[in-house]
């Protein structure tokens, strides 16, 4: 049985993912499907190489993901069916869909609006009906024509300083105030007692949470493969003040403020 | 397979909402179900006319909506089923099912409420195991009597001005802080440069949010085919101080202050 | 088919929790799963006899339940399988699975932990997979070592006072703010006009919340068995200053403050 998820930012007090899901499941062989996250915030980023939320992660090929955060919803922009990878992406064309359209042999096509298309809400009439099409089987390339100039949103890319540090940024929070930055790093590093700046602060990077104490900032590779910071039993957004943007400088060992 | 939606306030951080999946699930031949919304506000009002949740919007036939919004659970507030327009609804009897109950055609039941049900929590002890028999097929009547003076909570209607304008109210806003009115408008005055006046401002009625610049207010036709007041990349209700109740006027086109 | 749900802290606005079900619904044969909860406090705490969350109160035999609230992830940890009254527990070994082993007959087993586990996500990498297994019909004995000395939170014992009142305390508050207590009492003194003392103020014992005003604590024997502390059209936790903890003394009837 084909899967969908659904990745919005429609929150949990509307009845706007329940809308899609019928679409979804009016068909008269439904798929099956499952709500990704629903409160996504409208400025997420993406890194080249994670796991990231728009290609599903663990998801099996097939699998068809709506993502739909749109708030330029009946504008000129395009709406995307796309295929990377062995999965399916259904989408605006305003950067969400970024990291399957960046994979090698990724295929767009410009999903036709119909004129009773609520111009507030392509998730319903849009992207749901394409979903369920490449759920029951239909080719990307039935569903529209080729779309070439795809809008892109490249993670900024981390450098090599010339004392040998790498710096990056900070590229998402999660729930947990944990500030996610774009810096990769190997499980080596992280377990050898590398340091990592930021926010004039020198943060110890170790393998898990339980490494420091309670309160206390440390600096480990998430489950992405992402360097991330965290606060063990808080939140490194609130505790350290740092946010989308942040500069970080990382170490392989401890040294001075970069 | 029978499908049932889920509507309730109980969020996302108890077990309130599993307690009731548990229970449709433990059936011989469990149905579908998903949630629909787990936040819904308790002052929830919907519009004649409107694909309302309540009613699911464009749910499939036979499908079986579960709306437990109840702070009076256990009082002597009837605990109905509803069949209408070929779906049923199962819920208390506070208004929560206006919608459906002021189709045309439809038929209500007052549900039993038996002495082992705890009384602060129907929910799982009377409206789930109602909507399990709707979705095995038993028939509406079967499950209780006919309720004949049910709640109905209905939309303020809007009324036609001396001058011609339009004169409406907020009924409802979303998690976008968008003001949805009970105005309900072609696509034709929206896109023929309308203007709606609400709290002692005018705002202009365009077809899409990207048609004003970021930060400013916008009035535009809806997904459910309601007039609604939004700001865009922003919040309506906290930009422009507009809540449930407050007063707007639509006029064709541009003019003075209501 | 067998059923698996989710009950954790990751949110609404993250992947985590499709990064679970992504594992579960890779399987040749995929079970059926709900999430149960995504917004668990980390402090929650679970009494004996209830209908608890983590055993899933209704859930039919046979069910997983994946209970991932983790803050020690990677540590030393253990990792644990459970199988206990026909269902099925997987997750952490810090007591969020408590409910599960207190009760009779309960083995657990130490799940191994592989070299690729990311050490921040046991959810993704070591629970989800041995849910799967468990789901498609995998004896407990088979996926580990027996566990013997599991982590085990009691929920404080209620006391009996010489003038026989009972003593006891507030051991979890839900989203509406009701004050949820460690006292079992059956509906014959909820419905004869007991007295709870909390926080220096005299609550009533009443049956439902509409037997109050609106706006007045009340207490009464909420869906669990358990006797909580509510305002009606209110919350508790903010209207009384009661939170986890909070002594309260339970009378038979009205009388001077304990």
């Amino acid at each position: 049985m084909p899967l969908v998820t659904l990745l919005t930012d429609f929150g949990t007090a509307d009845g706007y993912v329940a809308e899609m899901k019928g679409v979804l499941l009016s068909r008269a062989r439904p798929p099956r499907s499952w709500t990704s996250a629903t409160t996504c915030p409208r400025t997420t980023s993406r890194a080249r190489g994670s796991r990231s939320r728009a290609t599903g992660g663990a998801s099996p090929r097939g699998t068809v993901h709506l993502a739909v955060v749109d708030p330029g919803v009946g504008s000129a922009r395009a709406a995307l069916a796309v295929e990377s990878d062995g999965r399916f992406l259904v989408g605006p064309d305003n950067g969400v869909l970024s990291p399957a359209l960046l994979a090698a042999g990724a295929r767009a096509v410009r999903l036709a609006v119909g004129a009773r298309a609520a111009p507030t809400f392509h998730g319903r009439d849009v992207f749901a009906p394409a979903a369920a099409r490449l759920a029951a089987g239909d080719a990307v390339d039935s569903l529209g024509d080729p779309a070439d100039d795809c809008v892109v949103r490249r993670t900024p890319e981390a450098r090599r300083l010339a004392d040998g540090a790498v710096e990056g940024c900070v590229i998402a929070v999660d729930r947990f105030g944990n500030a996610i930055t774009n810096l990769v790093a190997g499980a080596a590093v992280a377990q050898r007692g590398g340091t990592l700046w930021c926010a004039g602060r020198e943060v110890p990077v170790r393998r898990i949470y339980a490494d420091v104490e309670p309160g206390a900032p440390v600096a480990l590779v998430g489950s992405n493969g992402l360097i991330e910071i965290a606060v063990r039993d808080g939140s490194a957004a609130a505790r350290l003040g740092v946010g989308r943007g942040a500069r970080v400088v990382l170490r392989a060992g401890a040294g001075p403020a970069a």
